[in-house]
């Protein structure tokens, strides 16, 4: 095997990427000048070296606590709660929120062997006896599992003087009821929202 | 900016990787243990540092001349006139080439100010006049650009007593008539073969 078909079967292993596209990227790799593999190879190298998870939140960041931590401009009485980090960059890239967020690292999945200890929840709720936290919003995906973690959730704050709340989960802003599940039409019916002009 | 969106940035120059791509296999990279990446870091810095041009057919290779191009067992008065290297490759998974391989480095294209002498037309022509070829195998891509670069090779060729043939073109196996364009089925009724059984 030359270092071309090593590099094509490591490309494989990342998301999205078959054999065909991993093909590709090799080749164009192989064809553009040294600089940009370089380049490539180094900040492959680099992101791993300098990242880390922020030890308050469990975000990516590079110093800890991570910027949105330490940041004194946000609402520190509002937890956003996701499955995973990226989950963070999403909800950011919107710019509506202005609070924190807790990662928990992934949704409850008995079947992957991944239970309520293998999460970030005991963090959650150490945070919210330090802070003054009015309301957390529980931003897991809206499947069976996402769906479980956010029940749980629920529960583990149940005693709490705490607003829990869920996102929104509906019909996409621009979708077409024609194209609409099922089980997303019945959840943005009961989730329906007053008219408010 | 951090790294990671340094990183993400890089990436969207990859073929076929947007923003949303580009982000996943950024994450990807993060949650996989260090030794993936140091290894697909490695990998894509060697690439380029190990992998040269072919002196002989252009082919993309780690000892020169290619292996192909070395190997005995090959049909030396059969050369196969392609794009690209990774046509190369291509042509080869199918495991019913026997003959050589000749690497142009793209197709004719004036509006890309690729013209004859950008291209390696000069070196074909001097191997022909060394070696003994019988046919030249023109399997430049069926496109505008493609069909120009194979009429210039038959021009050139044109005095010299070299078969020469192009890969048919048609409608693909498992394909469907109704979803055939019309210049593809055109060139499928006029390139028709005599059925043998």
């Amino acid at each position: 095997m030359t270092s071309l078909d090593h590099l094509i079967r490591t490309l494989t292993n990342l998301p999205g990427i078959g054999r065909k596209s991993a093909s590709r990227i090799a080749y164009y790799i192989l064809k553009k000048e040294k600089r940009f593999s370089e380049t490539l190879a180094e900040q492959i190298f680099k992101v791993k070296q300098n990242i880390r998870s922020c030890s308050v939140c469990g975000n990516y960041t590079e110093c800890d606590p991570c910027d949105i931590c330490s940041d004194p401009g946000r609402d520190r009485t509002l937890i956003c709660v996701v499955e995973h980090p990226q989950d963070v960059h999403t909800i950011e890239s919107t710019g509506e929120y202005r609070g924190l967020f807790h990662v928990l690292g992934g949704a409850i999945s008995p079947i992957d062997g991944v239970g309520p200890k293998e999460l970030t929840f005991d963090k959650l709720v150490n945070r919210t006896n330090k802070q003054p936290v009015k309301e957390i919003i529980i931003a897991t995906n809206p499947t069976v599992e996402g769906d479980t973690t956010a029940l749980y959730l629920v529960r583990i704050f149940t005693d709490k003087d705490i607003r829990m709340s869920r996102l929104a989960s509906g019909i996409p802003v621009g979708g077409d009821l024609e194209y609409a599940d099922k089980l997303t039409l019945a959840r943005s019916l009961r989730g329906r929202i007053p008219f408010s002009s």
